[in-house]
């Protein structure tokens, strides 16, 4: 079985491993503490161009995306993302189970609107029960989306200034960072998200590394005490140093690029693949995840050989597949399923 | 200034206050234990026509329905509301605070339909990563609704097949029950309400009570332990039987529902008024509360005289606003505010 | 029969009563911002001697605590109260339930000691785990105490001096405040604890009223978007002019502190008159609270007549319970008891 | 610098790293359903003696407590905890994050008595205001405890008794199971502790693993829809095979108890090296976590070679601290440490 289903289907990638095993039997400090998650701070503090960012690494998505916005969140706030935002649909109400809404605004392309979101604040603040309206206070975007769009600098800018103007904070999800910077077309560098968003997440699980996400905080009110939400919410791991020498790895000799750009160069190949092959894209493919429509009957030969994720029924015959690539795809097992797809479709 | 702004502008009815002073000196137990509570909650169990229930008092409605949904979902469970429901817009996040998601599903007439929750849950359940999503538990409808329509029985019953189908808890809010029942076109009774619903409750702060409301469980999952519930949302008043004496009260010679017919019939008249008036209407005016569109110059005018309740912008010219009857609204003063449109308009 | 079990037997002193039916029929706006509301808390900020004091009205104590103590609180910070806190063991876990733990210091006659905060304070902030730990951010007293003792100034003072020195919030439950300041051998005024605290409440429910608490915010931290949590916790009562006009009556001709001289008056008959009958105190007797152990035959007979609230078993053969005065107490019922007693020990 | 400071100093156990090696590129399906976690899952039901358990696979112990406690719970419920307990103390208040209060019982030597949870229950049962209080339903243990102590099989089945009697869940945290099963002195086994707890965990973080904690539930009614709370808490590991692959290994040929067995022998090396230095111990030591009370001065002499855990200060002269073995402690530290000791006392 080769499998596209999703962007962490392998382990990690072999360096990091080999770097763990080099350092397994080394006696560190435990709780992030130790020199290599030290040094690993300092270099992403160094890739994002600011010695005064805050630096954490915690487990993975759910808990990081949790974590952030129930420290950052007054008890009466809430939080906004789009309908397909990960927050809102895909982590068991992980955020409402810290005690705030996610308020939904209508996406485009999965993303996020600056003019939705000055729409909503206009109109919620000349309501005269605004009391009785949840306050809203974050905004919610992730880089790449989950239909794999991405944003480009101009519109960060403008949520950017939607958010100064509502004093709002700004928070991007990075789980798929690597596959976004590594997209030709687009313009992202880690120093202009830094410098736009308030808190941001690098992260490690979907691109080369075991498990784990870099929170980076640009804003010192949510500097403060965030140690004590990584423990209360059970991210702060005993053996911190795995997240460092991860990090540290991924951040060496730019490995994390490169990985992602044969993400990316992988994906190219299997879109235009499915062009040739007349398949319809459900989503217009940007990046390394690819949403495409496939009849019922093919999915079920195709699934002899192959997985890939079930996302909804489009109708009764047909149903919409993600096919994503990662760091680790390789070029032999795209040409395998689009060599099998022609013989079959 | 004459007040339609909504359903509370004044006390209580005469009687119930008469009630209170008559009983005021009376040494009673606390927490609703007492003997007024007691008979109170046995004239409701009469009325619902089902000596199995359990009834409780409550104090106010943002109360009553985070203390229901809090006691009956499970961490990882959520409850469908409408766009326009009181729990998903004006409650300051209630539900969310104490854990929950709001499920939005897409109503019609402020009223939830049937076939959108199976449309939900049919594909809820078919999705490979269903533990990922919120677990649907329980539908929350209102009668009336917030935007004043009402479920006849049908729809009701097709709400609760569905329920039955998915193991749904069905919960509704009555808030404005009396003004529901009142309502001369709908069919609605309070025995089919308890007997097709998990929990509901009957409304007194909007409907001549100083504040109160009663709820009526028939679902024995429910039952166990609610109290304890009660207490730790701060609904166990501890001079519980300001809230019996008030239910009793309600319910004597059919206090409730006379004091219900009198907002309908205000709001009939009301609504025969600006239909002569020739103004546009918002929603279809079906019970005590009637929303229209007036230009912004007009509402200028009327606020110098009257009050009533902002909705929102339609646009720049036009704003959507609120009228409320209620058990107090006198005939007179809907002649007065009637008058004075026609000279002004 | 006749009861002593709490404070909160009756309805309201008539006076409130009164006034609520002279007003019932005026229509006034809701949740607050009525005129009575608003010359309450003007009344009140008087009264405190501070006009720069922000004043709310809740409907009961549990309510309050909560809706303080999960506002002033972030996630990982919890309040200090002794054993006998009436959050601590009276609430059904409401402060657990926003998220916050209470975190129990040894108390000495139900009193908060300023030493056993510095202590704890002391060895938190020498732990090099103190992350993993809650992290203390308010201390919560009550004035009378669950065990009806008294705290003098210099104790406020202080506890003050400890919050200053490891920046805490202190809050003061006055859910029996009137009754701690009738108090004769107690040196306490409102002004006082008004500058001593950040947030404190002045307690209606216990104190004549049919319900209701004011809270008093003076730390500017505290007051912002307070009205939030109050819509929130459901304490924003609908018809908000029921608190506004109750404590507007409280507040007019020293009611309150009239009122509650009785009670102590009242105590003070029935602590002599147990001292009389060789009665065990199980508290020393200060406030309108009197905990004696009474064999359990006596007490059996004594229900035949009385009530009085169960405390706990002392052994086999005896029991502590409480009798409590209020506002209401009559001199007469002081006396049949106390015959009563006395005929039949 | 070689430490004692703690049990996860380390990495893991090299035959789990090379088995992580091994796999690392092979595509599995993710959360947990993949083919290791389903056989380690086996595995460790057959180590049960019980093929009705359900076993999940966590990250951590925070994670872990706080998911199978607040998945156990309902709203109005708590859970005993002894006052040392990891719950109760060092988790930033992870449990009452979720809403629940830890009702502190007096412990002996840091284990949970069963008279004290009777004496709790029979009290608490007989207060007529039960309902204001938190309702208790399940009682916490670890083993070995947070002091190094172990619980006798007679002492778990005194304390089942009463669950069984007040209808309680048992819940065992066993971060440290595997060096309680190899300290000599102790009788317990694997299958008694999943027969006698409704819910167990055997921890991996501490003993061998990268980290990992393995929950056993035997009680139905914790079984259903556990893993949407894991996917809530965010401790369902996208690439969940990390996990399985772990337990895998830990459970094959024993791995698991040997590499227990080093952490003990080692602390008895320890233990007897500070008897014959004359060293006080602050807690009779037991498993792999030795306790001492060392004079400051000399402290800061071993600080220059060796760590250790600080604990707390028993005078202005003396502090406790602890000394940890684990499964990667060699013979050669201990000697060293104890040799430089002997020197330096």
């Amino acid at each position: 079985m080769i499998r596209f289903n999703c962007d962490y289907l392998e382990g990690a990638h072999p360096k990091i491993l080999k770097r763990l095993m080099e350092t397994n039997m080394e006696q560190t400090v435990g709780y992030g503490e130790d020199e290599y998650s030290i040094k690993a701070k300092e270099k992403i503090k160094d890739i994002c161009g600011d010695k005064n960012l805050d630096v954490h690494f915690l487990v993975g998505g759910t808990q990081t995306n949790t974590t952030v916005i129930s420290h950052a969140l007054r008890p009466h706030q809430g939080v906004f993302a789009v309908e397909t935002g990960h927050i809102n649909c895909h982590e068991t109400g992980a955020i409402e189970a810290t005690g705030h809404k996610v308020i939904v605004l209508p996406g485009e392309d999965g993303k996020m609107q600056a003019c939705e979101i000055k729409k909503y604040m206009d109109s919620y603040l000349i309501d005269p029960s605004f009391e009785h309206v949840v306050q809203p206070k974050m905004v919610y975007i992730s880089q790449t989306t989950e239909v794999g769009s991405l944003y480009s600098k101009a519109e960060i800018e403008s949520i950017r200034r939607v958010c100064d103007e509502f004093n709002l904070y700004l928070f991007l999800d990075g789980a798929r960072l690597g596959y976004a910077l590594e997209t030709s077309a687009n313009d992202m560098d880690i120093p202009f998200i830094a410098k736009n968003t308030d808190v941001f997440y690098i992260g490690g699980t979907k691109v080369g590394a075991l498990f784990g996400e870099a929170v980076v905080i640009s804003n010192d009110d949510l500097k403060k005490d965030f140690r004590y939400a990584i423990k209360q919410h059970g991210g702060m791991l005993a053996k911190g140093r795995l997240l460092g020498i991860q990090f540290l790895e991924l951040f060496t000799d730019d490995l994390y690029f490169k990985i992602s750009k044969n993400a990316i160069d992988m994906a190219r190949l299997l879109k235009e693949g499915f062009e040739n092959l007349g398949i319809t894209f459900a989503e217009t493919p940007a990046s390394n995840q690819i949403f495409i429509i496939l009849n019922n009957s093919f999915i079920e030969k195709l699934h002899t050989k192959f997985d890939f994720e079930y996302q909804y029924q489009v109708n009764d015959f047909e149903t919409c597949v993600r096919f994503c690539t990662s760091w680790a795809t390789t070029k032999e097992n795209v040409e395998t399923l689009l060599k099998f797809m022609k013989e079959n479709i």
